[in-house]
């Protein structure tokens, strides 16, 4: 089968085999995948990746011996395995965070830019009909977004913002909207906020961060501010915006050192909490009734043959979602 | 009346007039006071203090005209002090972190280290007969420690660690150990971690910071950890112990920037939770009813007269609480 293969910062198309299956294992043949911004950051090598990326996907099952149900049937995946000593039940915790897992293309599990890959059975969920592959594809960045929503109770009456316009702060701001009337975005590009706004959520353009600080004294704090901004600094200009006692969610996974102001976080008694990915269900669901549109999150759609040239697109400084047909 | 005068690090023993009441207002004569790492500091001089400090004290109602069924009680306060256009029942958030507040020997209000202050009557607490001053001058202290429990839903089954041997360390891991039979207090001091240990708090000595990136991988991960080394580098200590989706309690009001991988904060989902002073009413309730033994916490008791020596006393590294008897 072709498959993209990561290494020393190149891209190559290989031909390799077909995974092997092991039990409880479903091998999918891959239908369209898009390209996150943590598969640039494994291009750049951050975190000594090698092999085949690709964690954002929908799929149909081709063989599946331990659930032959599931053949032919169109999936999305949750992308944390379980190490095999702890799947098929024995492990109660969130898979998220379980022990020794690996990462569908990120951590030790060949990813989607491939014809095929191969998934615990456990780890599918089924696409319903009435969503369209390039909308299925994004369920799971849109876990990431709803994840908020399920570390913290938000209610309708809160302030709430999301600083950031890329894909994650889009898709986050869209998520919120669904728990909280009075959701603002702040963002730089007039034309991704537009994304944000023909959906019903409050936007804000800016020129440059610098503008954060004078923007917070007049906007008045928030209850939660969401910081999606993907910069290290991004942290800090979130906190000048929460009210005391109330929470910053952090989503920028920066690789360089974030300095933060702890004195500020303790007085006004501040919390910040971590949050990555979500509940792939939730947000399969969330597509499946419609209440969220991608379709202008999109930013083109590339043949397979074409990957390194999909790869240089979605590398390219404000971006949208580059997806990639098999 | 006499009272201690801090300004561009110098301290002064002066004389001055008592202070007159406004409305609501009580004149409170101290009969002890303690010396708080804050004091110390505003000496350095880090907030442009001007004034007279003192934070933890007791005191006996000498006037108060709006209620006079509080004369000749000995009394305790909530130092944050609501503007007076907010007192009186017109604002129903946390005084901890109303708009405008003073507080007491800190922001804008002179403090204890004076013959008299003082306090609107809506901030003073009663005493029980049956504790005694050196117990009661705690009450501020402990509320600080106390404070966790209010904002994290502790349980018994929850593996609790407290970083840090100072004053507020200790009382914080003495207050947890209210809420969780398995409280850990790590600390350099074994004098000072036999205080808690005294009364059923683990502990564990370590020699210097370096030796808890190792103890992390050998203890195993906490739900909860509460940083209270005072030190810039505590929160990262911190965050290497606590476990996915855990809580990390930030005590430390550090004027240096701290670092902090926020990747892992982020990947791992982690909550850090900034946590100030708290409730002096269940503080003092937590010491009328005897549930915590702070007595091993005096270092020594001063005169007012000796207050300098006192203050220097307390600025000794490692020192235990200092108490000046007016």
């Amino acid at each position: 089968m072709r498959a993209a293969y990561f290494k020393d910062k190149n891209i190559e198309l290989i031909e390799k085999k077909r995974p092997e299956l092991s039990k409880g294992e479903a091998l999918l043949k891959v239908l369209i995948a898009g390209i996150c911004n943590t598969d640039i950051e494994l291009h750049k090598g951050y975190y000594g990746f090698e092999g085949t990326p690709g964690h954002e996907f929908v799929a149909i099952v081709e063989e599946c011996p331990d659930c032959p149900e599931l053949v032919g049937k169109r999936v999305v995946a949750d992308i944390n395995v379980l190490d095999a000593n702890l799947s098929g039940g024995s492990y109660s915790g969130d898979r998220r965070h379980a022990p020794n897992r690996t990462v569908i293309g990120i951590v030790n599990h060949d990813g989607a830019f491939a014809e095929y890959l191969k998934v615990p059975a456990e780890n599918l969920y089924v696409v319903g009909d009435n969503v369209a592959d390039d909308t299925a594809v994004f369920a799971e960045p849109l876990a990431a977004g709803l994840e908020v929503s399920q570390q913290i109770h938000i209610t309708g009456n809160m302030r709430v913002m999301v600083l950031g316009d890329g894909k994650l702060g889009i898709l986050t701001a869209l998520a919120l909207k669904l728990y909280n009337p009075n959701v603002l975005l702040i963002g730089k590009h007039a034309d991704k906020l537009a994304i944000a706004a023909a959906q019903g959520v409050a936007t804000h353009c800016i020129e440059s961060a610098d503008e954060l600080s004078g923007l917070a004294s007049k906007l008045g704090k928030y209850d939660l501010v969401v910081e999606a901004t993907g910069s290290e600094d991004g942290l800090s200009y979130a906190i000048d915006f929460v009210r005391p006692e109330g929470t910053v969610v952090a989503k920028t996974t920066s690789h360089k050192p974030t300095s933060l102001n702890l004195a500020k976080v303790v007085v006004d008694e501040i919390s910040i909490v971590g949050s990555r990915c979500g509940d792939i269900g939730l947000a399969l669901s969330t597509l499946e009734q419609g209440l969220i549109d991608v379709s202008g999150l999109i930013e083109a759609e590339y043949d397979f043959d074409e990957f390194v040239s999909a790869f240089e697109h979605a590398c390219r400084k404000g971006s949208k979602k580059v997806l990639v047909r098999m």
